[in-house]
């Protein structure tokens, strides 16, 4: 069995959304798994001395253009937030959480976040508006905000943040194939030929 | 005859070096002529905050890393070259005076520039080594030398690239069809679907 693509990938990065949608599919037509990796992007923004682009001129002009036509060519629901970006701490911690318990429903979980964030334009900010996604998953509402205080949680997002930049991750998405760096949803078309000839 | 494509770049950037591979003759299937339009990007860059990718940590060791696998994927001549980035001043002035003189010219100029710093990785920053990459296509030495230091030729450059900032830009490569942006090397495939379907 091959080892498992890593995709790491911040809940505010529209990109991040568009390639989640494609992702699995890819992997799964060459026999591999996807282990998604939720970060805050931040931590790696302040080492290369970034802001989010939605923050900074000309790009994010550029950016809300270039999202709706991506979404539109590959038919995905797209609303642009009221609030960009979002703050995903809660929805992050969240997702650690329930990854120690069970990894796919933490897949359907990240899922469902980013359906509402980006899919619908829900503000994911607030823990409570992360509890009601993961309550329409069936996740108890009062664990879920718990979860999101709990300092092995906290610690947990933290470390997968920590390990993402020392493996040179410093945008969303970002995909490893057997090490092999994949930065961006416009590289998805290479990391399938990768996957399809082993590398050029 | 539809509208030429305005493709923009700075001699410095890699992915304008692959892009430049491929734009003509994604336009010409579809009979559109290309204006090749290098500016300086040093001075978007300052508008939005960011440092040029070869001197940003974790951006840097990425680059070094894709640039040689998406020139392989092109098959493309690549040499990284020791001084990153070069200085294009003296390139992009000396294209602006060709581009007035004749703009087949100043296109092949274009081509052996890049050529030269991303093919062979040639340090172009001398303006004594972009008067000899003139040379090789006939153009006389000292008219180029004394071109590059002409006020009405600097003014021209930064006419240029104040008028691409003016319309988005913010980095290298960069494509307007019809006025629609694109922007990088990974959106050529979404410019080419473009340019068959009318856009979507």
């Amino acid at each position: 069995m091959p080892a498992p693509i890593d995709f790491y990938f911040e809940f505010a990065s529209p990109y991040g959304y568009l390639a989640s949608l494609r992702i699995d599919a890819i992997a799964a037509a060459y026999g591999r798994e996807v282990i998604w990796r939720p970060i805050m992007l931040g931590a790696a923004l302040k080492i290369t001395g970034s802001k989010p682009n939605v923050s900074v001129p000309l790009k994010r002009e550029y950016l809300l253009r270039d999202v709706p036509r991506f979404a539109r060519l590959l038919d995905a629901p797209l609303t642009i937030p009221p609030v960009l970006p979002m703050n995903s701490l809660a929805a992050s911690r969240a997702y650690w959480w329930l990854f120690e318990q069970d990894e796919d429903l933490a897949k359907g979980f990240a899922q469902a976040v980013y359906h509402a964030h980006w899919g619908e334009g829900r503000d994911l900010s607030p823990p409570e508006a992360v509890a009601e996604v993961g309550e329409s998953l069936g996740v108890p509402r009062d664990e879920l905000l718990a979860a999101v205080q709990d300092p092995r949680i906290k610690a947990r997002l933290k470390e997968e943040t920590d390990r993402s930049i020392a493996r040179g991750v410093f945008g969303s998405p970002f995909f490893f194939v057997d090490d092999e760096p994949f930065w961006g949803a416009d590289r998805l078309d290479q990391l399938e030929r990768w996957l399809a000839t082993g590398g050029w």
